[in-house]
C-alpha cells in the first residue's frame, strides 16, 4: 500500500477521534504563566507552571498503584499546589485563593489552531476528549474555549488514568467499535504508545512550546504513529476533513 | 417571596441544567413510527413503538434489582425488540436488520423547539444530558440532531438508572455543586420526584404527544416542581436565557 492509499484507508475506517487535552489541545504552560504574572508577579511563573505539572504523573501513579484511593484530577492538582506553594513564597495563600488558583486548569486556553481544526474534524468524525482531567474540568474548559466536542470522555468515566488500557479500550467500547476504528490524537509519545498497544490508531501532534519557549520539546517524528501532524488543521488536511 | 423573585432566585442560583432525553428532548414515538411506516408498512407502527417503550422500565428494573447484571440501554432495547418482533409478524428479521432497527434509538428526532431552546439555555447555563441512554447512543443522537450539549452524562457514567439517587447526585458531584444548584428538566413526574428527593431543582416540560396523537398525555401542572414549561423555548424565557 502506498502512502496515499494508507491515508485513505485510515480516513475511511476511523470513526472516532479521541483527543488528549492538556498540552495537545490546550496550552497549560502559557495559561498558567499568564495568570501567575497577573496575580503573583513576583513568582517565577515558568518554574511554577512546570513544578505544578511535574507533580501530575507521580500523583496519578499513586492512585493507579493503590497507594491512594480513586481521586479526581481537581483534587490531585490541589494536593500538588499545596505542596509547591511554600517553595514559591506563596504559603500565605488562603483557602479561597487556593480554590480559585486550582481552577486555572478549568480556564486553560486552546492552541490557536484548535477550535477551527476541531470544527472541521467534527464534520467527518465523532470527536471526544480522552483526558485524565475530570468531567467537570473538561466541560468548563470546553465551554469557555468554545471546543466543539461531541462527547466528554475522561478517566473519571473509566475510573482509570491513561495509559491504563481501560481508558483506550473504554472509548472503543462506548462507541461499540473495534479499536482500530478509534484514533488517539496526542502530543505525548507515552500516551500514543499506550493506545497503540490496545490496537487504536494514533496521531502525534507537534506542540514544541508545551513547556514554554525556554524549554522547547523535540517534536521530530517517531516510528509507530499512523499520522504526524503539525497541528489540528494539518490533521484535518491529512484526514480529508 | 413573590413569584417573580422566586424565578429570579432560581435563575441566579442554578448553574447546571440536566435534561432527560427520551420524550423530553426527542420524540421517540414519532421517530419510531416514521421508520416503521417506511420500512415495515404493514405493522401497526403506533402499537409497535409503544410496546417497545413499555419494556423499558421493567428491563431497567431487572438490572437495578440485580436480577440482571449491569447492562446498557442499547442491549436492553435489543432484548425487548427480540421479544416483541414475533407479536408484530416480524420474527423473520435477520441479525443485520435487527441491529439496524435497534439503532433507531440513536436516530430519534428532537421536538421542534429543542435545538433553539438548548442553544439559548446554553448561553447562560451548563447543559448536560442525564439520560438512561448510553453514552454512544446519546452522542450519536446529539450529533445527528444538532443538540448542543456541553456534556453527555448518562446512567452509564454512574452505573445506575434513574430514579436511583446516584444519578441525580452524580451530576451535582461531577460539577462540585450543591444539589440545589442543579435542575432536572424532564417530561416525567417520577423522574422529577426522584431528583427533588435528592435536593435538585425541577422543571416539568409538557410533551402531550409523547405517546402519539392517539394517546394524549395529561400535562397539567402538579405541585412540587419549581418550574412548569410548555417547551424549551418557554423554559428559556422563564430562566432569563
Amino acid at each position: 500500500m502506498n502512502a496515499d492509499s494508507a491515508f485513505q484507508e485510515i480516513a475511511r475506517t476511523v470513526q472516532v477521534l479521541a483527543f488528549d487535552t492538556f498540552g495537545t489541545v490546550v496550552d497549560w504552560h502559557g495559561s498558567i504563566v499568564r495568570e501567575m504574572q497577573q496575580h503573583h508577579p513576583r513568582v517565577d511563573a515558568d518554574a511554577f507552571a512546570r513544578a505544578w505539572r511535574a507533580g501530575y504523573q507521580p500523583a496519578m501513579a499513586r492512585v493507579m498503584s493503590g497507594a491512594q484511593g480513586w481521586t479526581l484530577i481537581d483534587a490531585l492538582h490541589r494536593q500538588i499546589l499545596d505542596e509547591i506553594l511554600p517553595r514559591f513564597g506563596l504559603a500565605h495563600l488562603g483557602e479561597e485563593e487556593r480554590v480559585h488558583l486550582n481552577r486555572v486548569w478549568h480556564r486553560l486556553s486552546p492552541w490557536p489552531d484548535c477550535v477551527a481544526g476541531l470544527t472541521r474534524l467534527k464534520r467527518r468524525y465523532t470527536i471526544t476528549t480522552l483526558s485524565n482531567g475530570n468531567i467537570g474540568l473538561l466541560t468548563h474548559m470546553a465551554k469557555r474555549a468554545g471546543l466543539p466536542w461531541d462527547c466528554i470522555l475522561s478517566a473519571e468515566v473509566f475510573r482509570a488514568y491513561k495509559p491504563d488500557p481501560a481508558t483506550y479500550l473504554g472509548v472503543a467500547r462506548v462507541f461499540e467499535l473495534p479499536p482500530q476504528q478509534v484514533m488517539l490524537v496526542a502530543a505525548h509519545h507515552d500516551d500514543l504508545a499506550g493506545a497503540r498497544a490496545c490496537g487504536l490508531r494514533t496521531a502525534y501532534i507537534e506542540r514544541p512550546l508545551e513547556f514554554g519557549a525556554g524549554h522547547a520539546k523535540d517534536v521530530s517524528p517517531r516510528p509507530g504513529n499512523d499520522l504526524h501532524a503539525r497541528d489540528l488543521l494539518d490533521l484535518a488536511d491529512q484526514l480529508g476533513a
